[in-house]
């Protein structure tokens, strides 16, 4: 095998990998991750199970590169948050509904028994609050202008992104995602400049 | 048979509906509603599966009777709500994790595909944002203190809601649910008593 074979060995591979990982945020945005199936996913891709396999050993190693996936479209890795920038991700998320439906339903799933994606979760969301925390702190001091502490800001606001996708994804009409989230920061008492 | 024997047979029957939902709440908290079998409910009550379904036909059925049962624990019937109780409503789940995992796991699913619960929670969130809606309006008139309308800060409530027990079935001591909630009805302008 030439040096150009294996490097586009290994393209395809990445690729096949990729295209995969897509499949499964799929399934797992249709059926759950508990419904999916790993027949399900290698038909969508034309693998046989075998070949799916290859690739992924068990559903459990599939649902943490998509896990992994999902955090590269949050934020550019190594990059402090803003505070300006998340309304703007949530402008982004009302874009993508099938992503939110699949992050939705793996965040249902997780708080039952024994889930495979409970301990992801959980570091999860310890990290985000522990990070919008210090955004809010380097923003505005000990205080945000609304009278919360950076500390008690952020669980709210992860909160009401969370709270407001399961609206949006059930009644998708009713809700103005984007808008209701810049709503918060205005308490919270950002200038938020976009109108809404 | 007697009146009496009628009237047993009914009471009976009725404390045996009561048990196979309670032993569904659990079912359901612990693998999800599609993870969730008619057998393992049936094994929990003692039933089998042919009995369990002379008592609810089929696993939707029991699934409707799950959602009433949750409906029931939130408020009284026909009393209008109250923003003031709403705090309360937190404090009083914040005793009862069981429940609020079964709601939020169903919650999850509802958003994947053709889930028999995503018809229940899409008119729920539209019945409840407008009773919070008019409750918020008979409290404060067309403008929050803190300054939203009704119609805009009642889905901001219910996201709240929702996503801090999210936060706080993962890890119920970093995230103080009812004191979280507090803090946004402070920011909406709510005159909140309680310490937190």
């Amino acid at each position: 095998m030439t040096y150009r074979d294996a490097m586009n060995g290994r393209v395809r591979r990445e690729d096949r990998r990729g295209e995969i990982v897509r499949a499964a945020l799929e399934v797992i945005a249709e059926r759950g991750y508990r419904g999916a199936s790993m027949a399900a996913v290698a038909e969508r891709v034309g693998l046989t199970q075998q070949g799916l396999l290859h690739h992924f050993p068990t559903k459990e190693a599939l649902l943490v590169a998509v896990l992994e996936e999902r955090d590269q479209w949050d934020a550019v890795p190594d990059t402090p948050w803003r505070v300006d920038l998340l309304a703007a991700l949530v402008e982004y998320n009302a874009t993508r509904p099938g992503i939110v439906q699949t992050f939705s339903a793996l965040l249902g799933e997780s708080v039952t028994e024994g889930h495979p994606a409970r301990g992801y979760f959980t570091e999860r969301y310890t990290r985000v609050r522990q990070t919008m925390t210090a955004a809010l702190r380097a923003a505005y001091g000990d205080r945000l202008p609304g009278g919360l502490t950076p500390e008690r800001a952020a669980p709210l606001m992860v909160a009401v992104m969370d709270g407001l996708q399961y609206q949006w994804l059930l009644d998708p009409e009713a809700v103005d995602m984007p808008a209701a989230f810049r709503d918060l920061l205005r308490l919270l008492g950002e200038d938020v400049t976009a109108t809404g």
